[in-house]
């Protein structure tokens, strides 16, 4: 399905949520929490922390209702409930505030893995069919509430990933929502979601990360000789491991495949430079170099 | 050995050349005849193209004397001799100019293979002992003269790569040469450059293309969920693909070793996930995520 431009608020359809609940302060849920009163204005945030205390940034103002570390609270009353935590502990949260969940409650996560969580949330919100999985795509190396800003989620694309049994009114909630943000919408299913993710964002990972070790146990100063395209191709091995290896281990499914084909182009690699097959290694080359300007449409 | 600081004008041992001769009018050797005036006032440029009227943008003015097809014209009287062609490119070059090699004169290059060249070069010119090898770490994914710059050499590491028989003045124009473009210098072996060189850019610039040939055959809305992540990691696969196939074919001895490091660390993920090892997956994460930042100096 194509990329769609944002709806504009007034667009039919368009969802005026008076309260939205933001659970977990990272660099997601604290940049949401910042954008929804400059889109939404009026709008109750709440938020919802383990640890409040570290989201004092967010402070309890005229936008930010309330930060709690009770999901019960937090959810009770809410339009919109909006879970950023990692995706490993989506699911404790989803079971305590199941019970509050109203039959006009929007429910979604900005999860990086979508296929488990859907599955899972979908599940515990069967009642009312709150729950629709969304993954914006704006997280980066920066992680936590510090590295959050306002206009995150501004351009960005965000993946929907409705399973066949979500109501037409729900999607059109989740959306105007994501739309109110700014956000360029997708919709794939969830194990098409993660596939592309295991593609153009796990696999990358792993594969930057790959790119320093290698370096491990080498001469020093060989550090000294990393340019631009080093530091390029390896920065996303500068994300959170704790955030990483949950992203890893829940997407490990369509993960381990596309390492695999990963490994095989490697190989093929190897077997023209052994094999000095000057045409091929030029023809592969080429060939990425093409498609990567389809995909970035020229841009670096 | 350490990087160090770029000697200035006038530091003892600086070198004053009155001639010098850019072989190859690209991104490396065009940038090169455009610094060279600014660092050396009065200094004469020639410049060597296989076409000269695709040199133009040089021109024949003050600074720039000459822009021929001719080697030996280029070459003669020349105080500094720079081969920034396609390492592939440079034995016949040398082959022709070799003759006309006076006891004084400084003959270099900028490929990005070390060990191959530094044999052959140093051969052709061992009656008067006139070629060191350098690599310049500043190339891009931009090549030729469009994208040639005058500060393209300033701040860069430039890797020396002398044999033991280079005499000490011999090392020493070199040095002052690069230092007078503002480059920081590191000195390694031959082979250890090439060993870095395929661990810090030629394995990562594979790496770059096959993150790339992984969407081919995909579902093309994948690329839509291309985010500035997978944009900086495979942003080395822009490179052109002749440039690109002659460095990894010129290093394969190095290069192919490295590739089989890397297709060991990316089963080791592999297996880390089907066995669901989530603290071998942090601490490999973790390794990775701390190198770099030792790396690149905390920056992205």
């Amino acid at each position: 399905m194509q990329a769609m431009e944002p709806a504009g608020p007034g667009t039919p359809g368009t969802l005026h949520p008076k309260v939205v609940a933001v659970f977990g302060p990272g660099l997601m849920g604290g940049s949401l929490a910042l954008a929804l009163p400059k889109v939404l204005p009026g709008v109750k945030v709440r938020v919802w922390a383990r640890r409040p205390e570290k989201a004092q940034r967010l402070g309890e103002g005229e936008a930010v209702e309330m930060v709690t570390a009770d999901p019960v609270l937090a959810a009770q009353g809410a339009d919109v409930v909006v879970l950023c935590t990692p995706v490993e502990t989506m699911e404790a949260l989803a079971r305590e505030m199941a019970p509050v969940a109203s039959p006009g409650m929007l429910v979604t996560d900005v999860g990086s893995v979508k296929a488990p969580v859907v599955q899972t949330l979908t599940s515990h919100f069967q009642r009312h069919g709150n729950f629709v999985g969304s993954h914006p795509m704006c997280g980066s190396e920066q992680a936590g509430l510090g590295a959050a800003r306002a206009d995150l989620y501004h351009g960005a694309v965000c993946v929907l990933t409705p399973q066949p049994s979500v109501a037409a009114e729900r999607l059109a909630q989740v959306r105007s929502f994501w739309s109110l943000l700014g956000c360029r919408l997708l919709e794939l299913s969830p194990e098409e979601h993660d596939r592309a993710a295991a593609l153009v964002s796990h696999v990358p990972h792993v594969a930057a990360a790959a790119l320093v070790e290698l370096l491990a146990g080498e001469n020093p100063s060989f550090a000294a000789m990393c340019a631009g395209g080093f530091r390029d191709t390896t920065r996303v091995a500068s994300g959170s491991p704790e955030l990483w290896s949950g992203i890893l281990r829940g997407n490990r499914e369509a993960v381990v495949p596309v390492l695999d084909k990963l490994a095989a182009i490697i190989d093929d690699y190897r077997a023209c430079l052994t094999a000095d097959d000057e045409s091929l290694l030029r023809a592969k080359l080429a060939g990425s170099a093409r498609r990567r300007a389809d995909i970035t449409g020229g841009g670096h």
